[in-house]
């Protein structure tokens, strides 16, 4: 009987940790509703803890103190994180991808939530240590890489407007040159959706010349905020220098050839080795 | 030994599960990882499953055959989803939410992936037993709603355009007219964005008239979808009669005031009563 409450708490207790990602709870919380003491539940958490650290797709921080308590962190890194790049490049080097123009179809990818959800703790684990408190993208295909390392971080994600907007009060914008339309365009910020100073990330799903994320890093000054560090999820390896200096991406595309045929896309250098 | 083998697999079988909502995993697959029979494996599964059928945010399905598995499948409904829309209604109801134009602001809140997560959990509680095959709504602000919704019922999203995109490919385009703007707008989806014929339920974040509904519903007319449904977050509860029909919203705001004073959003009358 007693053996048999405990997994039924192991089996609670990791439920709710991975279903609230990066939520510091309270023991108190699962004293109440699994009927245990607190002893036996830090046994419980101290094993949970263990494994999770031997899977090594997120691990479980305990804080101590009145205020403490246990939370679960999302990560993945190494082999786990080299699958899932492995797996994009195949499937963005398929010639059905070329769109005319030179563009790269990324859409259905970026909207497929357990994709983007691998793609986002990849951010989160390089981003985690940097501590920002928002994730920053520009609408609108950016948003899912923004979300979802949003979701990894445990913080919220801000979506910057291709134009203001009338539903969400005074706003900051700036002007920035587009790398792929080669035009003067606009991007705005409502001033309520950042605080002031904030330490920010910026990602989008795709970096040609660095135009948009330039402008991006502009708009964020406006905002006194930190940029601690940019990630995209694809970049394409021409021009060599881009706009901004300090990026890292999950994928390059080394060139895109007239009619798509011959399209390579290729993990990023610094996911080799291991 | 034998014991303390069994808590762990039961850890890292309820981490896996949770954490791939919806996917399909053979036994076979933890047997390898875990090193354990098929026969252990399948009283694992057993005990998880009723642990998380007594708690209620989820279940644990079981496919026999072959081609069979197990499957997490998140959900939120009665009580827990009362909960999420009581914090959201007191939340929406503060007087600062008021925009000059009579709009509320909600965009802090969309992009609070633990938020959305709950929100997802329950229109997808909802939507299940239609069996959708994708998600859709219309950039940007019904992006994460779309997106959480998909995660927990294990599908696509697809996000309608508000202009054609030239990054696309051939695109279908359509009219409408807009509640909030009164203006004619136009909305577009890539031909490749949604095969035809499809099964697919629509969520937005917020519903005046509902002309944008209409839309989405003539142009996934285009696409000869199957529309099964359609999920609002917040619905104005004057003009009674809109654009679409068949509809539901998790909140009802009662008017929106000249100057905010005396907002009241409420939870709508289907999630009351239990």
């Amino acid at each position: 009987m007693e053996r048999r409450r405990r997994v039924d708490r192991l089996v609670a207790l990791t439920h709710y940790l991975v279903e609230h990602p990066c939520q510091l709870v309270p023991l108190s919380k699962f004293a109440d509703e699994l009927g245990a003491a607190k002893s036996s539940l830090s046994e419980d958490v101290a094993l949970i803890k263990r494994v999770l650290g031997e899977l090594g797709e997120g691990f479980i921080e305990t804080v101590p103190g009145a205020a403490g308590g246990v939370r679960y962190v999302p990560e993945l890194k190494e082999d786990g994180a080299r699958e899932v790049v492995l797996r994009l490049a195949a499937e963005l080097s398929q010639e059905i991808r070329y769109l005319p123009g030179g563009f790269l179809y990324l859409t259905d990818l970026l909207f497929m939530p357990s994709l983007m959800e691998s793609v986002g703790r990849i951010f989160a684990t390089r981003f985690r240590e940097l501590e920002p408190e928002r994730v920053v993208t520009v609408e609108t295909k950016g948003i899912p890489v923004a979300l979802y390392t949003a979701r990894a971080l445990g913080v919220p994600a801000v979506i910057i407007r291709r134009e203001g907007r009338v539903t969400e009060g005074p706003a900051v914008s700036i002007n920035y040159l587009s790398g792929s339309t080669r035009r003067i365009q606009t991007m705005s910020l409502a001033r309520r959706a950042l605080p002031q100073g904030a330490r920010v990330v910026l990602v989008d799903d795709f970096m040609r010349a660095g135009g948009t994320a330039r402008g991006m890093m502009d708009l964020m000054a406006e905002f006194e905020a930190t940029v601690l560090g940019t990630g995209m999820l694809v970049a394409l390896k021409e021009p060599e220098t881009k706009l901004v200096s300090d990026y890292f991406s999950l994928l390059v595309l080394k060139e895109i050839p007239e009619n798509g045929q011959g399209l390579v896309v290729q993990p990023a250098t610094w996911l080799e080795g291991g």
